[in-house]
């Protein structure tokens, strides 16, 4: 809306920008939260975006993120469809949150879940070094799907080595059944170790971690939540009172690119041809996705779905993806998460260093 | 003391095994904290403990660790020189700190200072995707020692990004002028990154991260009890008023062994050898050391220190490598851990996780 534009084409001019752009963390071309109006509510918006699209004979739209970004191609298809303005519109899935309806999975879910295997892995020998009583408490992010949270449990289907628990955001969180789970694994082991969304909710609709939030709320509406492992870390030591600890894993999850998937990166590529295609082909109102033809060998296939029909959707974890007890994944969930985790990056370091393209 | 020992030499039937151990984080053989009492205080503890000695005939003690560790290697040297037991003591420097003296720096610290660097520029990369003001604080590992705060600069002499603000436990924390180095960031660019030593402290001895008042409760009514980078973030919050959060690197940045620097790797197998070599020529009541022979090349020879001289002692970072405002690190700092983090490990991943070794 500020006309700031960058010219790519003339920026990457030859492979090896494009090489290093798949190895760096976050958004090179930054971000915004801008929310688009409710179509019919605030036309002189959308006329001023429409004025700038034919000022500059702007006629593919390629729009990538999560939820809320589909939400920006959708109420854009929508606009576009009953005026004048000839237009490719499609959305292009990447976050880390996999809670896109649609597609098998998102780009960038797959090296964030690869993150958290790696990393509850490493966490896990830390812990396992001395033998009193303790429990180490991981946060995962994921406010409204334990997506990522699932992914600490990977190792189940690899080396046996998972947390003793995991709870996700799909089932209600009850403070006494997590004591008595607790009390259970250590009866088991000495050393501990459970992964939690931050999304955690009590019966009454409230976060584990809401009380040590501010209340805080970004442009969506979306309340800023990171207390829940420190909330629970409290909790246990009232009322078990052996050591505990929390590990909030906080932004290296979503910015690790040094340990990124290969097959994430891969993909993220092939989608975004894809869509180049797909646009080329005049397909339009639609997000790309993954459908998965197959486990093993693990394939996917690229197509497109309407973006109306996926926007303001919320992807949860899978019943069949939880036990019954609801403080574990299922070997069907490990099963599914696996593939999206093969691979490492080849990244290049310079000096110790990963090389990043700053643009 | 309860006569429960691993004969290592079967364990390790070959190579194979050794090379997952050196990319297996934490300490494969367990730990212990005990303390030895002073020597002359309690001489049944020493008998029991040379008897066991004796009875399985054990001439060789290597004991692996930082300064806690030093300590004991310190008391049985003095304990078995006026006592009739033929014994080669050696202690075996190990600790992400860095804060052993006598050594040019201490193995395990090139890893960790790695994970933090190449962490840092990743958040750094996460931080740039927006424009609005915001302050990002990471807290970093270190009470009494700054050493792993200071690696946080290291893409200093890389590429030269680096984190705006560095704060070690050696210099002595002052809120205003805190706030004024904040103020005077922001003016240059709106994402500044903070790194914070857990160690901080105010000039009456309270560590920053102690009894904050801020107020803040959690789901249970518990005063939340803040860390140094949480309590700076609502410190920053209160006064500035900007977007503020924090990211506490935690159990990670000592476990992160998918990311271990190579040399480190290297030299703790180097000195570990160099200990056996010692040993066999006799030499006992030391503390193996690594003296830096030049910088660039950069270049190390293996060494050894009387024990006594290096235990319950801490070396803190250098003036030298400090900034006059005690807001930064200096250029030669970056130099001087630069080389600790050249090279990455050469993990072996299995399914996409990596392989490590379970004892």
């Amino acid at each position: 809306m500020r006309e700031d534009l960058i010219d790519l084409t003339a920026y990457f001019d030859g492979e090896k920008k494009l090489e290093l752009l798949e190895h760096t963390p976050a958004a090179a071309l930054g971000s915004c939260r801008k929310k688009l109006p409710k179509v019919g509510e605030d036309d002189d918006f959308y006329e001023k975006l429409i004025a700038i699209f034919r000022k500059y004979d702007i006629r593919y739209f390629f729009y990538i993120g999560g939820n809320d970004s589909m939400d920006t191609v959708a109420k854009l298809s929508e606009y576009t469809r009953g005026h004048d303005y000839d237009m490719v519109i499609l959305g292009v899935p990447k976050t880390i949150d996999n809670d896109l309806v649609g597609t098998d999975h998102t780009p960038g879910f797959g090296s964030a879940a690869k993150y958290i295997a790696v990393t509850t892995q490493e966490i896990i020998r830390d812990c396992a070094v001395y033998k009193i009583p303790a429990v180490t408490i991981i946060e995962i992010m994921g406010r409204d799907a334990g997506w990522l949270t699932a992914a600490s449990a990977i190792g189940r289907v690899v080396n046996g080595i998972e947390p003793d628990l995991v709870y996700l955001p799909e089932r209600t969180f009850d403070m006494q059944a997590f004591f008595a789970d607790v009390r259970a694994a250590l009866e088991k082991h000495p050393n501990v170790v459970i992964a939690v969304s931050e999304g955690l909710r009590f019966a009454d609709g409230h976060y584990v971690g809401e009380g040590t939030q501010t209340g805080a709320k970004d442009a969506f509406g979306h309340a800023y939540l990171a207390g829940t492992g420190k909330a629970l870390e409290l909790a246990v030591k009232a009322e078990i009172g052996c050591k505990v600890r929390s590990v909030e894993l906080n932004l290296p999850q979503r910015c690790a690119a040094h340990l990124a998937s290969k097959t994430d990166l891969d993909e993220s590529v092939m989608l975004g041809k894809a869509a180049v295609n797909a646009a080329e082909e005049g397909i339009t109102r639609q997000m790309m996705t993954m459908q998965r033809v197959s486990d093993a060998p693990y394939s996917i296939e690229y197509w497109h779905s309407d973006v109306s029909e996926i926007a303001n959707k919320i992807r949860t974890v899978d019943d069949a993806f939880i036990n019954e007890a609801g403080n574990h994944v299922t070997d069907a969930c490990c099963r599914y998460l696996l593939p999206l985790i093969a691979g490492e990056a080849a990244c290049k370091y310079e000096a110790g260093l990963p090389v990043h393209l700053i643009l």
